[in-house]
């Protein structure tokens, strides 16, 4: 499994990836589910994809090779929904091409697609297996995909459309805590960016592994501090 | 859906049910999920269901109608490893008599099995759709069933075997309340149970609506500490 969070706040957008992937108990292994597309000081595109890791290297491999071709690709089109549909498309036919020779095989997948073209505000998408799609608004800042229940709780018990960016990856990262102790399919590393809106290049990614002394940190404050606050509740019962 | 807890520690047991049932978005209703039977002074079960309402339902009817026969029932044999296999037998042959029109319909339903029969520690099973159940032991004290993901991550951070039993309570109570603010298919009232060891009666059971005052105290309490935990977190990131 998997589990990617993105924010769309205020001030830009923050994305949270885990990189582990599994076919069953023993063939775990890690991927990149963070992508970058970019052409500086006009626009930035990422993708985060949940579901069967063929459809979603397919998804990325033919974004590249659109790119280098002469068809129209998601780097010359005028806004995010027309790139979310040009996602939507790919999806659809890369999982009919699988679907040829289906035993029980589930070729889905989920993308969350972000980023900012010039001229438009910062936008989210998610992408269904079905190649239709949904935009977060200000009520709903944010969306998940793939292992997304156990860190659910603490994005709407604190995340707001004005969150500051910062505050916002601490709580996204404390929601991949959250998931990485409950859930032994979702796994270090952990992929981050934190783009701020207009920049309209890619700030880089942030990798985090078992060794980050400030996730380490921030895991070790998280845990004591709701022990703390567990034990200091009155006792209402 | 549902969501259902139950543990199992040092000093008794706690137990949880939420009470909505629903088919579809359109047909919801509250049913109640957590049933007991006692010989007091000698034993004590309870039942916790999700899943399948009809099936479920016919499983109670059925324990309650063989104990009023001639059969060997529930509240004559020896102990709680019995129960649980008399009530996994139950589940096979109750799915199996309403599978024989099958239309695409889950009749499946999870089921926990909790209690204490004298000469024996309380005992807490898991007993699956197909019949089979395991057991919870000090390592993992606690089992859930239903709509489980939301509130797993609580109860991984604090319960401990010897976890108290009023703070166990608190402590699933917060669990479905991370529940209820994250799915909406999860509803008041709760049922609960708290069971002390060796009591060898029905304690009888607390029902929580939207107006019961602890319960609202407890919520708030919770999202203002974690609130203020969040935000008192020094900035790592």
């Amino acid at each position: 499994m998997t589990y990617c969070v993105a924010l769309k706040l205020r001030d830009g957008l923050v994305l949270c990836s885990d990189s582990r992937t599994n076919a069953g108990v023993d063939h775990i292994a890690s991927f990149r589910k963070l992508h970058a597309f970019e052409v500086p000081g006009e626009r930035v595109i990422f993708l985060q994809s949940a579901g069967n890791l063929a459809t979603t290297q397919s998804v990325i491999n033919e974004l590249q090779n659109s790119i280098k071709s002469d068809e129209r690709h998601i780097l010359m089109v005028s806004s995010m929904y027309e790139v979310a549909e040009m996602v939507g498309n790919l999806v659809r036919r890369i999982i009919k091409r699988d679907q040829g020779q289906n035993q029980g095989v589930d070729f889905g997948c989920n993308i969350l697609l972000s980023g900012q073209v010039r001229g438009e505000n910062p936008r989210l998408f998610h992408i269904y297996p079905q190649g239709n799609f949904i935009e977060a608004m200000e009520d709903t800042p944010y969306f998940q995909i793939g292992e997304s229940k156990y860190g659910k709780p603490i994005l709407d018990r604190v995340i707001r459309y004005d969150t500051p960016l910062n505050k916002a990856l601490q709580c996204s990262l404390i929601s991949m805590d959250s998931t990485l102790r409950s859930n032994l399919s979702v796994g270090l590393p952990l992929d981050t960016v934190v783009y701020c809106k207009d920049a309209l290049c890619n700030p880089g990614l942030l990798r985090i592994d078992e060794n980050h002394q400030d996730f380490i940190n921030l895991r070790l404050a998280w845990a004591a501090g709701m022990n703390d606050l567990f034990n200091g509740l009155p006792q209402y019962f």
